[in-house]
């Protein structure tokens, strides 16, 4: 997918949500456990009912992959439901030695054919640049996460008073185009600075709800002119509701969300 | 598994050899690709073959992922072929906010049931800790790698002149015990600084081999009373020859490296 296309879909929608699929067996409705696939089936009924309120579906792979093979069969159908417009988002954090990476990049950009995947940056250069030989997909570069932890290595400062994160908004960039990055909607007083470091990137922006970051922060300081921003909320939808109303529930979440987000995009004239 | 039970096995191999199963469809011998499982039967015969040789055996999870849900199930089938005494890393390179590395956690140490898995420490505390729950397994968190992008961010220096790879193995210690460390042999020559920061963890160290590391400047610089080394081999000892006869060239390699650790070992009376 490319920037255009994916600013086109934020127009449509008047929406820069993203939807993260963090499908637990444990957290789900009860009543799911009793069909074939309750993984596929809850994620199959979300999606029915936030579809046209979203921009893009971010699963979360540690969700999968802690079931075992089967878990990836239903990332997979999971996959395949989500419609063609939608960007896709493999949350996977990775990133290794240059073949390795690669085998990672074919693993989500072929096998599972999503449009994205969150990188890692520690690795450096050939660590990243594996997932941008491949047309029309991205990576999505670790930068300023929303987590505590985020502050132990993100924030260090060096000789030029310049942080970790900051550097690696810089480095990154230069590795090619088709780069995404990852920032914090907890750290929103740095996302001027970010701005101004990444003028153009999208940035993915989690923690939002139950993480306490804010829809509003993010938007003053983070917005380009074509958005540049896909902002996420995964446990505050689709656990809105445990009970057989969850879809319904999650419609509710996801449109409060969405309209806040259409009020945003219009006073900044984008819709 | 316990460091005294990995000095105990280190002891009586005469090895520190980790020898890694990066299998790849496209690089096994062709004849395989006729049976049921052709990923586990390579690395069966690869395990019998060198596991009188070997302390450790780390498959890349990149590979059997790419694969899909049955490179899945042959990692399993693998895993549970690994002689117990073994020390088994998971190398999968993950990390996330805390839910979410609970969640890798338990994939790699109950679903598969791991002694360890590599941890990037971009995120901080709150991701590497949850690695840390699950009693004698073990997160190796990356430090200084050893491919070129290494260099990109991890030697980034501070005021103090401190280096992110060295603030990395310091403030990772506090996170708690059973922690290791990725140190690439291909950095021989911060091998005496880093044993200095880290004098008792083990570190896991790819580079030898393929990517041009010195084992023998590796063994003077970092070993400590404990070994206190995992060196590995992959791609020089698993595809030593892509004929009917490459568990038998895989054995022959892993000698030639075993018996000079076995010296090395000797000629500090660890053995």
């Amino acid at each position: 997918m490319t920037k255009e296309d994916l600013f086109e879909q934020i127009q449509k929608k008047q929406s820069f949500l993203c939807i993260g699929l963090d499908t637990d067996l444990k957290k789900i409705p009860p009543h799911l456990l009793r069909s074939n696939d309750p993984i596929f089936e809850f994620n199959k009924q979300i999606i029915d009912a936030t579809h046209d309120l979203c921009v893009a579906y971010k699963p979360n792979i540690a969700f999968y992959e802690s079931m075992g093979a089967s878990g990836w069969n239903s990332l997979k159908r999971t996959l395949e439901y989500i419609p063609k417009e939608i960007f896709t988002i493999a949350d996977a954090k990775r990133g290794d030695i240059g073949n390795t990476s690669k085998m990672y990049a074919k693993t989500f950009f072929e096998t599972y054919n999503f449009d994205s995947v969150t990188v890692v940056p520690y690795m450096g250069s050939d660590s990243v640049k594996p997932f941008l030989d491949f047309e029309g997909k991205w990576a999505i570069v670790l930068a300023l996460t929303s987590n505590q932890g985020g502050i132990d290595f993100q924030l260090l400062k060096d000789k030029e008073n310049e942080m970790l994160y900051q550097k690696v908004l810089k480095k990154v960039q230069t590795y090619g185009p088709n780069i995404m990055f990852v920032v914090g909607a907890t750290r929103a007083e740095y996302f001027k600075e970010i701005r101004k470091i990444a003028p153009d990137n999208f940035f993915l922006v989690p923690g939002v709800g139950k993480q306490g970051g804010s829809l509003e922060e993010v938007a003053e300081y983070g917005m380009n002119s074509y958005c540049g921003l896909l902002v996420n909320s995964s446990r505050g939808i689709i656990y809105a509701s445990s009970s057989q109303d969850f879809a319904k529930a999650a419609r509710q979440k996801s449109l409060e969300l969405k309209n806040k987000m259409s009020q945003m995009l219009k006073n900044v004239s984008i819709i």
